[in-house]
């Protein structure tokens, strides 16, 4: 089975259960703004390393579900408040929820969205989980909840904030991606019986691909092409946003093409794309990154030997390697 | 002990609980935003209530003290949220949230004060509280969020509705108002350790003090004088709001009364205001509403009963009076 099959089969079920939460709630416009991204696809990664991570430590798939469709609904929530933020329009080729419906209807899809998550995660308990796994699992999704807020505050104030650190740009994407990833991983750890030692590592395996997962999105914004994308290649340069190559290429240039590079950044038409890629290779910024999310992902698959072989291991192993094999 | 001392004695240590969990975040700006309007005071009702409903089936306050804190943490999540949505500048006697760092921290700030609730609601798990009643209790306070976000969207959706029902609008004050009340007295009752009957009671009378607080806000907007509730009088009338006052003259006037109430609700001046009054009062609107406030807060008191006497349940019984007596 190829990883698009077996996110395929996770994700039926993972929708199933999200439908039924969001069925009961009331008036119809706040449901059908709660429901519109959900329905728009994406491809149910979070929701997939949740029940993986249960059966790889023995669990079944049933006492992670409703887990699983939780994070699948906590990364949406965070979507269409990310969106709003960010003044996106668009998102998954449809417009975004606050382009429909407005803010204020956007602000609350998401609140909406938070809410029935953890009334998804408290819902275990009727699976035959024991109480205090459920209360851990609750804890280790409530604690990324707090990092993802963290991570997009950090995220805003980068704008513009050219003497940052490769450190400070780590903790941010740890926070606003890697966190939510590695949570989805340790709570389908938790819900499954996993030991202290499995769960700790499928935790750091999820941390992992997580910081990958965002650097590889640095990577793609400048090597791919537009079609495979679907947006143009370089939009990140065009927004001026502090991507990893950029903090990189900023801290080993020499003064004068530092400047430049910021005078782009400040302001910057398509035609100043190729110019400040041609920056990132001088200073070897764009291989850096790459080789920055293969170790990632070398670190996350070889964390998982304290794992049982199992098919449930092999899909997660094929999941790692999918992070960088993705083009958009 | 009179009220605002009750208050007083227990919004001492819910502040400083609430200030240590606030502590952690990261960056500073997402700091205080998040912390701007719990510093800005208010009354503390909401988490006094979970204190006296544990103390009241024979529980300690510590049990408590930290739902208490998310419970008020919750209501200011939603405050900061309802302001970017309704556009307010003011809260509190300050500027609001969004009005001081911008829309995206403002929304931001809720959300990180939603999850930091969550996760102290959990942490009651340190207090020698059985795992189940901390499930139970956790469950409690997130189903009334979800009903927040559902009482605020048929709230935005009432303006100009009107034909409303008054079942459909103490529906919505029951979600957007009651339940998080029921939920703060539900919760105490679980975690210090009360019956299902108890808790049943708790329950019932928080939601219904939390809907003779909502009737009893639409009471005050004609009654007060500017000076007392530190707005002008009939501001809701200016707005067009849907109170029940102008639910229960619409449906009780003249074909002809109704379509002055109608005009003055949908474009209105000050000077207007006194002319939607007279129509309240020709219609007993203002004496029908007063009335329902009352008899919640009788149903209330009636209903602890069942709770053997203490202090703590005739401090429930103060604040149930307390309700109709506050001026703002």
């Amino acid at each position: 089975m190829d990883v698009l099959e077996i996110l395929k089969k996770y994700s039926t079920k993972v929708d199933k259960e999200i439908d039924n939460a969001l069925d009961t709630v009331d008036p119809e416009n706040l449901h059908d703004a709660s429901k519109h991204l959900i329905n728009a696809g994406g491809k149910k990664i979070r929701p997939s390393l949740v029940l993986l991570s249960s059966e790889a430590v023995g669990g079944t798939f049933e006492k992670a579900l409703k887990t699983a469709a939780a994070v699948e609904m906590i990364h949406t929530f965070s979507l269409i408040h990310d969106d709003i933020m960010d003044k996106d329009e668009m998102r998954r080729g449809r417009p975004s929820v606050h382009a429909l419906w407005g803010d204020p209807m956007a602000i609350l899809a998401g609140d909406t969205l938070f809410s029935l998550a953890f009334e998804l995660v408290l819902q275990t308990r009727q699976e035959d989980v024991p109480s205090e796994r459920v209360l851990e699992a609750s804890k280790t999704v409530v604690d990324s909840c707090i990092k993802i807020c963290e991570g997009q505050a950090f995220d805003m104030g980068f704008e513009g904030k050219f003497d940052l650190q490769e450190s400070e740009y780590m903790n941010m994407i740890y926070k606003k991606t890697g966190a939510l990833i590695a949570a989805a991983t340790k709570s389908g750890a938790i819900l499954g019986g996993g030991t202290d030692e499995q769960v700790e590592a499928l935790s750091e395996y999820g941390r992992l691909i997580g910081m990958a997962f965002q650097i590889q999105d640095d990577y793609l914004d400048v090597i791919s092409d537009e079609k495979e994308i679907g947006k143009p290649v370089g939009s990140d340069i065009v927004e001026g946003k502090m991507t990893l190559m950029v903090v990189h290429t900023l801290s080993h240039a020499s003064d004068e093409d530092k400047k430049l590079l910021i005078s782009i950044l400040e302001e910057c038409g398509e035609e100043e794309v190729d110019e400040a890629i041609a920056l990132f290779k001088k200073y070897g910024s764009i291989n850096y990154t790459r080789d920055i999310a293969l170790q990632n992902v070398q670190k996350a698959k070889k964390i998982l030997e304290v794992v049982e072989d199992s098919p449930a291991k092999e899909s997660l192993l094929l999941l790692a390697d999918f992070v960088l094999q993705r083009s958009h």
